[in-house]
């Protein structure tokens, strides 16, 4: 009773599960960029009515998945298993949101990547006919990642131009074994690769190379090129990582002409100030669940290929002087079966 | 194509995936214990040859890893897809580890269930035709542990009589959609529960709402009671949380007369000063991929119910006065399809 078939790294769904709902909540911040008008929700502060960073991340997940809920016209006890995880020490962030609904819950860790892992996870549940809805989530909070992976901010540290934004957003969707799409066709779940990079400054350089190893074997699962897809999106590599990227694939003799980056398309980084672009999952997350899945409905894409994008640090391993390796999962997402 | 049948929360396999190699490694202390001979290697200290206890964690895993590898007569390329996490931040401890091998991974982060969600979603993917061969591995060290949710060791803090002693052990399991056996044949995950616990070092208290909610939803999907099994076994109630786990069941005139913890069975509670019993996800992962599984294929138990049980917090989530939601995830395995 096969429900895929694993093409080289590669998983292809017989019977491809449909996008039901989704959302995406935001901050100030977000809502000043270029794809404002794209989020379901914004907040006015970093707070969400919460009295500390952390539990406001936790209430953006939670608004993010009542909302997609609500745009899928489903109860939370409707859904059979939630994926979902975030940047915060034990993924708290979800956790703690997600224990109002009841849902059965598989906690996931992919770092930036995390929203491809659930994507992958809850497209595989659903496809298999485990479940009757699965949903995915997850969230990034600039103020609680500052903390938990660089410095206080109240530190007031210098930023090297590198650096990337940690985006204050939260992204859910539901997903549906069967629906009129767009589809999950398939899947290709990263390796961690280690390019040695030690500078937590520059996650894009460290997370690049893993893009590249899961989009070249994706592609090469399928015998496909490039223009295999209207748009080919990583999550969070920004101005740095993409420049990596494309230039591995050019030593392949491929343009990735149709190659745009979560990180690059939130802000706007010479108004907004955010050196290298946005990151953390929330990036991915929302731009996904608002931007582009609702671009995918009014034809404007008909098949992506959504790439976010992860580094695996915390506190502790770079303290120690450990390199951050990078990991990444490509989810075909189509209008089409 | 459907690969498994949704029962109210359970998924039951229609082609059980099937174990084919498992190994545990520990250390001194848990080589001491009762299960001592079962361990596939221990380590004379706390180090496993690096230079921080982070870096002893990702090698323990590494070894078990390797172990279970070797006991199934594969090498990492085989394997599709890995399923691991841990307690550090980030996951750390299991990512720095894989990074190694080149198989494609996907984190989980589940506590110390996270061995319940890691074999869960192996089992699934394995059985829905996704993977040739998939790994779940997942490990706990006391001195890193300790550090990361309470006080540094150097601090020397009083231990209360409910505090559980984090077992420095790791376990592997190597998954394949078919053989001879065992195999897991139905999976029914978590909620997150909250019974309003917050103190730190009580555990038990704080999971044993949620195991007894998974097992007993388990029970209920399958139209059994707990007769159905040999074994029921929980992750680390340790003494305080299995009392009251058994005093649920008592609530529903049924006797858990076949119930058992990892965190019992592992240290002599006298004799080794561990208060309530072991815990951490390296404690079921270790007992299960070494002591059970063994004893499973010696005919000593045929049908068992493994029942990794998480404790949801992180240091912040109590320094902010968080309460601590407990997880459990159920994975029936058993020597028949």
């Amino acid at each position: 009773m096969k429900s895929g078939e694993l093409i080289g790294r590669t998983v292809v769904f017989r019977e491809p599960p449909s996008l039901l709902g989704h959302a995406s909540v935001g901050c100030r911040k977000e809502g000043e960029g270029p794809l404002g008008g794209s989020f379901d929700y914004l907040c006015a502060d970093a707070y969400f009515g919460a009295d500390t960073w952390e539990r406001a991340e936790s209430a953006m997940v939670r608004r993010a998945v009542e909302l997609a809920l609500d745009k899928s016209g489903l109860a939370p006890s409707d859904i059979s298993l939630t994926f979902a995880g975030d940047l915060l020490a034990q993924c708290v962030g979800s956790s703690f949101a997600l224990r109002e609904f009841g849902i059965p819950h598989f906690g996931v860790y992919g770092a930036c990547s995390t929203m491809s892992e659930a994507l992958a996870l809850a497209a595989m549940t659903a496809a298999a006919g485990y479940a009757d809805y699965t949903l995915a989530a997850t969230s990034s909070h600039f103020c609680t990642a500052e903390r938990q992976f660089r410095t206080p901010l109240e530190y007031g540290g210098q930023r090297p131009p590198s650096t990337q934004w940690t985006v204050t957003a939260a992204g859910a969707a539901v997903l549906s074994p069967a629906g009129p799409g767009p589809y999950i066709t398939a899947v290709t779940p990263g390796k961690i690769i280690d390019a040695g990079i030690t500078d937590a400054n520059n996650m894009g350089a460290a997370m690049a190379p893993a893009a590249y190893d899961t989009i070249r074997a994706h592609l090469d699962s399928l015998g496909a090129g490039p223009d295999r897809y209207d748009l080919i999106l990583t999550g969070d590599l920004g101005a740095v990582g993409s420049d990596i990227l494309r230039d591995f694939f050019r030593n392949d003799a491929q343009e990735l002409f149709n190659h745009d980056d979560c990180g690059l398309m939130i802000y706007d980084r010479d108004a907004q100030d955010v050196h290298s672009g946005g990151s953390g999952c929330g990036c991915s997350a929302s731009v996904l669940c608002g931007h582009i899945l609702n671009g995918m409905r009014a034809g404007r894409w008909n098949r992506i290929l959504f790439c976010a994008t992860g580094a695996l640090l915390s506190a502790v391993s770079s303290q120690q002087g450990e390199s951050v390796p990078g990991i990444c999962c490509a989810v075909e997402i189509s209008n089409s079966r």
